[in-house]
């Protein structure tokens, strides 16, 4: 069974336990040669997915929301969580409450590389990398530690301030990185995916 | 007596009170007629600021701080503070702390305007206009509430994790819609231009 989840830049399949993934242009020239259970965010591959063996599963989910708009992605991330945030950290880092199996809100914030090209757009001196380890305790006493803190301590006031004493859940290219920053936190690399095999069972899709 | 500050983006002037500012290209076909005070955190303007007519002011500060390539902008605007904390809020938001006349260290996030074009860059969807009145307590529950959340409460709660009972005095074009989330904070929209006075009067320049 092959699952596909369309992003805004990047276009990610999994099988069998595998992901892997291209950029939205290289899936324009991608041709299916069976059947694609897939979720997109992406209007711009619309008529790509015309194909019938692509199989649309937003129309199965069941997210209990009074949010207008929730993306799609989002949606298949939370109906995995019954209770607890559910932070997916790639270009945007999107931070949605669940609780007993309804979604409460959320919010969206720029994501690291994001910030990052943000800082290197307003001047050349801000135009640094993000360290591996940094201790978010001290004020910075230099210009890239006060970068890194700039993006890093934002992010994980916010996210704390909405978890309180819940259980974190990060996914996306940058869960791993963040998830160190929490108390409660675990990392589900292939949390929509799974969230998508279990819509597929349950539907009975397959 | 003319002053003059030149950031990344725009160069502000200051006489007698009242401020005019010109975007940096349109600067660079200007040409003095009086003597002018600057500080300048652009390096691309340094040819332009040989004319003898413009008097640099950055060697006169004295700032007492662990801080390595504190911007001279920063180093002004902390300067007119003893005790608090000072946000210069532009393009980029600079927040620094400032304890009985030393600078104990300080940290940059982007600024509102900056992260509006980040989240624009990441999608169509995410490319939204900021509200004038965000109320920061519920979660949000659709896509231009979720962007405006992402861009404030970042901002409010990293500065209110600095500042505990300090007081904020808020400077920069976005100062004066920020401050109103504070409580102990004030607006002075030419704290760095009133440095630059208290400076020359100070040090006997003009």
């Amino acid at each position: 069974m092959l699952l596909c989840d369309i992003g805004n830049s990047r276009v990610k399949f999994y099988k069998g336990g595998v992901t892997q993934s291209m950029p939205v242009a290289e899936f324009m020239r991608y041709e299916p040669k069976e059947r694609i259970f897939f979720i997109s965010v992406n209007d711009s591959v619309k008529k790509k997915l015309k194909n019938p063996l692509f199989v649309d599963l937003a129309s199965h989910f069941e997210l209990k929301t009074a949010y207008r708009g929730l993306g799609i992605d989002r949606i298949a991330a939370c109906s995995a969580v019954a209770t607890g945030i559910v932070v997916d950290a790639g270009s945007a880092i999107t931070v949605d409450l669940m609780f007993r199996g309804s979604h409460l809100g959320g919010f969206i914030m720029p994501g690291i590389s994001t910030l990052l090209k943000s800082f290197a757009s307003i001047a050349p001196v801000l135009d640094v990398t993000l360290s591996t380890n940094i201790d978010l305790d001290p004020l910075p006493q230099k210009t890239v530690s006060a970068v890194n803190y700039g993006i890093l301590k934002p992010i994980v006031l916010t996210i704390e301030n909405i978890a309180g004493n819940n259980k974190i859940y990060f996914t996306g290219g940058d869960g791993a990185y963040l998830m160190r920053y929490f108390r409660n936190s675990i990392y589900e690399k292939d949390l929509i995916f799974k969230s998508m095999v279990s819509l597929i069972a349950k539907k009975g899709l397959a």
